[in-house]
């Protein structure tokens, strides 16, 4: 599966940017005032091999894991919440439950790691690659093959969600420590230090943000992942929810649905979709900004800008749900403007 | 009515900002870590008297008028298109009315002062305070009583709003030419140069741009709009969909509505509307940094942050319509996010 899905990834044809433009600068505004809104138009025009959508069935897929890490004391929150969020969403009283309400798009929970076992019901689907990472200051994360596993997991959920008609899809994570995790992997990939790369997470203080840093530090020094080995990368700093959105990814990519990357730790697992195969930048929104401090390293490094900047970092997918909205009204102004010719309206005169 | 409304304008109460953090720091997330939607939220709260409201009945209102000054050559687009593209948001073709309909949005389209026409339908507001401004760049754009009552146009349409319901208000223009009233009003009250205030507009070149800026300067020169006085600078250099946007966001200020300002020329609109009365920005959100050049000036000066900035120049209400999504979602974050206590989730152990 993983080598079929990766070969498949084709660039997006420019010719239709340029094809959805034509009708884009014919629409009744002035040229270009729709500015980033006719970009994310454009793009979704191309993406969908020069058709626009006329609506979008929309689904935001968090993936959950535990980290190894959080023995650490990366983490102001004790490692339990991990699973305690997972009830949190299912129940539906998570910051993502109320943003996919309200821009009418499901959410599916997937725990590919968390350390522990919930009862089995339909609403949580099972994809466990682990019972947690293991803790990467001292051994690596996983193995190369639950690598691999993790991301075959998000290729999985992209199938599947595939299948059931979802043409609009948006990564979230849950994991106590994958700051940790993301931090790591984007300072190998990036070779940025650590000094801009780590930030407080959840809420860590002065120390513990000093003592995160040293601790990913050391870990990097032992482990010297190869920057340019996503599996090599995922498997000695890496998370299982990390791997699993990369997969995501690389399957929408594959097979042309357009995926939002939500925030800091789905950035971390885009850069290891991107090491895989660089055309998944094709396919991808990036909802917003972070307030976690190393998103402007990765926006810098990608030479990408963010579609959202509000001081968000909560993670979970709610950045991906809040820009559905935007993302759906670059598509309809796209449909559903008028053009000068049919309304009337004279045209610049320069 | 004008008196009435502006001296029962009062500041919101810091308390209700307070008290809407008590919740919202108890809801099931990293403190904080929903950014500008947290603040979104408790001005929300504290605007609706320390009550969130369980849902929005929105409106945009798009104040359409002529201007004088567009027989100088400011525009690249003919004066008529402010008539056509007043056909074409009641025929709903328009950028305003696809991001309305996506945002379930309801818009007015109220004639302030278009030199035209328009025969007596249901669905056109007619608060017609002439036909277009004169133009300033030879006398004032209008008298002081003209001044006044498109103020007072923009104050009933914010208490017919407000009697059908209408909870949550975005502003909205047209108007061929009024980039360059709303510039010449952001130059007077702010005392910036013209250098930084004026921009493209709907799309001028470059020795467009130098020639607005000279007539703009001079017509300054010679009217010497008083900097404190919000109906001398709308009478010299202003435009009648411009007070109206004035009048109504004072309108909803009086009423503890909150009020979205669409972009560039609503913020001009919103300066006078501040000159009158400081405390209407309480009751404020700022839609959206605009793409014309003399937002930011703008910003600086009113110490304030836009929600978005997506380099949109449209006007029409477009950047209103779309923040609305965000504005409703941080309303639901307050309403229906379990709590630390309710989710039997652990809180942060520093």
């Amino acid at each position: 599966m993983f080598e079929e899905i990766v070969n498949s990834i084709k660039p997006i044809e420019e010719d239709l940017i340029k094809k959805a433009f034509e009708r884009i600068d014919n629409l009744t505004k002035p040229l270009g005032s729709l500015g980033r809104l006719e970009e994310i138009s454009a793009k979704l025009f191309a993406i969908n091999d020069g058709k626009m959508p006329p609506c979008f069935k929309k689904a935001v897929i968090v993936f959950a894991a535990d980290h190894g890490i959080t023995k650490q004391g990366v983490s102001p929150y004790p490692k339990d919440v991990t699973y305690q969020m997972v009830y949190n969403f299912l129940r539906g009283g998570a910051a993502i439950n109320v943003f996919a309400r309200q821009s009418r798009a499901d959410v599916f929970v997937v725990d590919v790691g968390v350390d522990y076992d919930f009862p089995l019901v339909k609403c949580l689907i099972i994809k466990k690659v682990g019972y947690g990472t293991k803790d990467f200051s001292i051994e690596p994360a996983m193995s190369l093959e639950e690598a691999r596993k993790s991301i075959i997991a998000g290729m999985e959920m992209g199938e599947e969600v595939h299948k059931r008609g979802y043409n609009l899809i948006g990564t979230g994570d849950m994991g106590i420590g994958n700051t940790s995790a993301s931090s790591a992997i984007m300072s190998v990939i990036t070779e940025e230090s650590l000094e801009k790369l780590v930030g407080r997470g959840a809420g860590l203080d002065d120390n513990g943000l000093i003592k995160k840093r040293e601790i990913i530090d050391r870990a990097i020094k032992l482990h010297q992942p190869k920057k340019d080995d996503a599996l090599d990368i995922l498997s000695k700093v890496g998370g299982f929810e990390i791997g699993a959105i990369a997969g995501l990814i690389l399957y929408c990519a594959a097979n042309r649905i357009p995926v939002v990357v939500d925030g800091f730790i789905s950035s971390a697992a885009f850069l290891l979709a991107y090491l895989i195969k660089k055309e998944v930048k094709d396919y991808t929104f990036f909802a917003h900004r972070s307030n976690e401090k190393g998103h402007i390293v990765f926006f810098d490094f990608i030479n990408e800008k963010p579609i959202l900047d509000l001081d968000m970092r909560l993670g979970e997918g709610t950045g991906s749900a809040i820009v559905f909205h935007i993302i759906e009204a670059s598509a309809k102004m796209y449909l559903e403007m008028a053009t000068f010719d049919s309304a009337n309206v004279s045209r610049n005169t320069l």
